[in-house]
């Protein structure tokens, strides 16, 4: 992978996964190819924009040739290719951390499992949480915390305790060397270097909910008033 | 509000939301200006990228002008604008549908009171749960939705329900004149023209963090190869 694979722009490397989203439909029904136009349509982006995205997944040495110009791209070839740079070629097990009811809803979630990221251990820093079974998983103590991790080569974490435990728990696991976290506690979290954080702000999702909302009816007011 | 805005790119509409985060904390300092440069930095933007993103706030006819060539733009008029451009400038009451786990999980998580999306209605299907007390709101069953949510005004709603309910769901809150749906169910909906859908896949964040990690661990290779 060339050193600029890492400057891969966000809006592209979000774009990668709805592109995994739309390839397997496509290639159970026995298509092989698929153009930069009609998979930027179904993206809602021009066919310009879908080439420069995948232009970075080609870049990737590890890929080679996913398109040919006037031809498309071999909807399969590309499917692997995405899936290798986006790392969902290989299984991740996932580390919970807090089982309550953030936690319990992710552990109900089921898309996780199929999606290539299992929610294989749980902690919870609660005694009387310790050692109860929750979606067929035991919960573990936070002692155990980094010995399990290391053991079990767990790169991601999730983070779902309440704000005040939010960085105490994001030290544990970089002590523990974890790679990833998903952090749903409402608080920003300081890590080591080189560890990835994600942060799941709700706010945001009615924030653009909202945003829309508010442009309808501005647009729909100067209709009336037109 | 010019009729573009409705062509407001969606990269730059999640960036309002984050130079929304970061106003308020300089505001309270008593910085009065700030450079698109500075404002980048923090978003890890380029300074160009700022001046274009916030070129469609000040497109607005609402929110007047807010920056000006070589002093910066003014952090409160700014932080006026956006707010007026995303809507948070008013209150959004929210109905929530369903309150299993994620649902129980959204009602304790505190940060949308403060965000200006409060959840004042919850409803549920389960004739055991209707009439409960969760977090200081009643159940009202789903025969009350359309009523409820057309009288209070509610144009937001969260779909909290199983994967099969969803669609159900989404019929009935289109049919009670929602504006916006926040949707938790690991399915697309279909809504009515005019209604805004997000949807929460958790499996998009995940993959984020595995495309981060496998990049990282590209380079590494190749610096060990090197």
């Amino acid at each position: 992978m060339p050193a600029n694979a890492r400057r891969i722009p966000r809006p592209t490397a979000q774009r990668l996964s709805l592109y995994l989203r739309e390839l397997p439909p496509l290639i159970a029904q026995g298509q092989t190819t698929i153009r930069s136009q009609v998979l930027g349509e179904k993206l809602g982006v021009t066919s310009a924009q879908v080439r420069k995205d995948l232009a970075w997944v080609a870049q990737s040495r590890q890929t080679g040739e996913v398109g040919r110009s006037g031809v498309g791209y071999n909807c399969l070839k590309l499917y692997e290719a995405i899936r290798r740079v986006v790392g969902t070629n290989r299984r991740w097990s996932i580390a919970l951390v807090g089982v309550g009811n953030i936690g319990r809803a992710l552990l109900g979630y089921g898309g996780f499992e199929q999606g290539g990221f299992p929610i294989t251990v749980i902690f919870d820093s609660d005694d009387r949480m310790v050692g109860k079974r929750i979606g067929g998983r035991v919960v573990a103590p936070m002692s155990a915390l980094r010995r399990m991790i290391r053991s079990r080569h767990i790169a991601i974490a999730i983070i779902a305790v309440p704000r005040s435990a939010a960085q105490t728990v994001a030290n544990q696991l970089c002590d523990a060397e974890i790679k990833g976290i998903l952090n749903f506690a409402p608080t920003r979290v300081s890590v080591a270097k080189g560890v990835s954080v994600t942060n799941i702000d709700m706010t945001v999702a009615f924030e653009q909910l909202s945003m829309d909302i508010s442009i309808q009816e501005s647009i729909a007011a100067e209709e009336d008033g037109a």
